[in-house]
């Protein structure tokens, strides 16, 4: 399914590039975490003068068979209901992707509700809703595989519309149990440690809900697992689909921008499946669920924000996109020390 | 010279703004920082849709007469050419105001140059810098007094022009130094916990420069100056002015972006001369200049950006404000669970 590997990008523009921003009327260095993604976006588009064009958010929707075990605060037909709210207009992540200018697409990659008369949807839907992964598999290998084509035709698509940034959202009630599985499998991170409260479960609840992901643990000893194959186990079709559709925005050389929890459950997968990936990511928040931070920790990497957001939909990527635009900003239009006529040295 | 008390805003919306809050299609408290945000902007402007206008940056700039004493990785003549390339455009704030929307002043406060002839700066020169605290009071009384009249004098012409958001940046080589030294007077910090690298000492240089403030503190060896006072003994113009303009900012129930260290010893002399300043505020980031989380800590405060800045400027502020836009919009344009259709309970 994954036999088109990423390139690493070619790295010896980083000095030019590093000089560039060095010269820049600032202290060296000043600019912190803003000269990494600058430095970052430079070399993905091999450019002294990088431009980010057509920015997307994609949300993928689908829903999780784990969700008849009372794992979420809400009921599943928020999934759906959701979904009509996106198209609608109304929710977070329409309110910030207008105020920030990134445009939103919605992927139905598995509601279990009848979409297909919404014409503002993406349909690339492959079931309705996974089965439950206490008794058996989320996914057949049949649908994993859809759900990878349908990744990457989204990615595609937006290649041809000149977008070279994208944002990866979800929605799909009990998803964060199936993130979690997937951590527990891909780390081996104890559960306790891969889980959190979601949408707003109680100490109580959460007791349970690790109950429940510990005996389906339990019904899949195999260690040494792939990707792929924790996937069908426990994903959804909306992170499958997503882990698809970040590998694909890497091959097309664009810039990936990860969001919480759930996405980055699915990077993970995208990264063990090709580890390039993560030159082509940007992570933008973490999350207040608890597993994000520990996922983080293990994919070293430290992100933008810190919001104690918990609200998945890609709003983390939105938040953040203004931030990425100041940073490849400051490297195209500030003036260097020698055009400003500012000195650079310290008084003998 | 500060008889004029801020109001300690009406609290009785807070329920009905809360009540806002938490029935958006969300999960209680799952945009998290920017909920705060949003309840804060809300209650300053006493507003169930409260709105952001004509948001600006003001940068103050002014000279120090420790420059002379080698606190700095640059020389003294950087602050003008600095003032210069904010002029012409060409600085990180310039870019950032740009990016954001936000309009750009920059205040003459006290530079060592003469910039009378430049008609894109508001002219509130004190003195052509401060004089060396190592020896002798940074000010007089009367030069603090009109730094005081002038801080308030920029603010109240912004409030005529319908602003009700401004951030407040600073240029000044030798600032860190002045800047640590009000923490210090103010908090009873040992002077190591207050002192930094500046905009790029080395460890040699650092440890010089504690020697030198060291000795600047033993100069002064009163407790419990007032804030006042401390300004005089240590300040910069453009901090006393900044301080001025940031209770001003209150008592016309603005909202303040409080940028790094230095706007943040300028706030330290605000929150000490009138608390209420505190509910008027956003702290923007945490800087990488090493006093600044202590006086965060102080402050009880938890900024909303941590990039590892150093730069000054208002940066952190420019920066932070397309989230701030962010926490805004999605109070006023978001959907309610009920005029969305969504469900808001788990199932029995």
């Amino acid at each position: 399914m994954t036999d088109l590997n990423i390139a690493l990008f070619d790295k010896t523009l980083e000095q030019d590039i590093t000089h560039k921003i060095n010269f820049k009327t600032k202290p060296v260095g000043s600019l912190g975490s803003l000269e990494k993604v600058a430095l970052q976006i430079a070399l993905v588009q091999q450019s002294l003068s990088p431009e980010l064009v057509n920015p997307h958010i994609v949300v993928f929707a689908g829903d999780h068979g784990i969700a008849k075990e009372g794992v979420s605060a809400y009921p599943q037909e928020v999934t759906y209901q959701m979904v009509m709210n996106f198209v609608n207009g109304g929710a977070a992540i329409n309110v910030f992707c207008r105020q920030n200018g990134l445009n939103l697409q919605v992927v139905d990659a598995g509601v279990n509700y009848d979409l297909s008369g919404l014409d503002k949807v993406i349909h690339a839907k492959v079931g309705y809703g996974t089965r439950n992964f206490l008794d058996k598999p989320a996914m057949t290998e049949t649908e994993l595989k859809k759900c990878f084509e349908e990744g990457v035709r989204v990615v595609d698509a937006l290649y041809d519309e000149k977008c070279n940034i994208v944002g990866f959202g979800e929605m799909g009630i009990g998803n964060t149990s199936a993130a979690s599985m997937i951590m527990h499998k891909l780390t081996g991170l104890p559960i306790e440690k891969c889980c959190g409260k979601g949408t707003g479960l109680n100490e109580e609840q959460l007791g349970d809900k690790i109950s429940i992901l510990k005996e389906a643990s339990y019904r899949v000893k195999q260690t040494g697992l792939s990707p792929e194959d924790i996937l069908m186990e426990f994903g959804g079709y909306e992170i499958a689909m997503m882990c698809a559709a970040m590998l694909q925005v890497a091959r097309k050389k664009m810039i990936v921008l990860v969001d919480g929890f759930i996405a980055s459950s699915a990077f993970l997968c995208a990264y063990k499946i090709d580890p390039a990936v993560k030159e082509y990511a940007l992570f933008c928040h973490q999350s207040e669920e608890y597993g994000h931070r520990h996922l983080l920790e293990i994919l070293e990497v430290k992100p933008l924000l810190n919001f104690n957001l918990r609200l998945g939909e890609g709003t983390g990527c939105a938040l953040a996109y203004p931030i990425v635009q100041n940073a490849v900003a400051f490297l195209n239009d500030m003036a260097s020390f020698e055009s400003a006529g500012v000195s650079n040295k310290r008084p003998e």
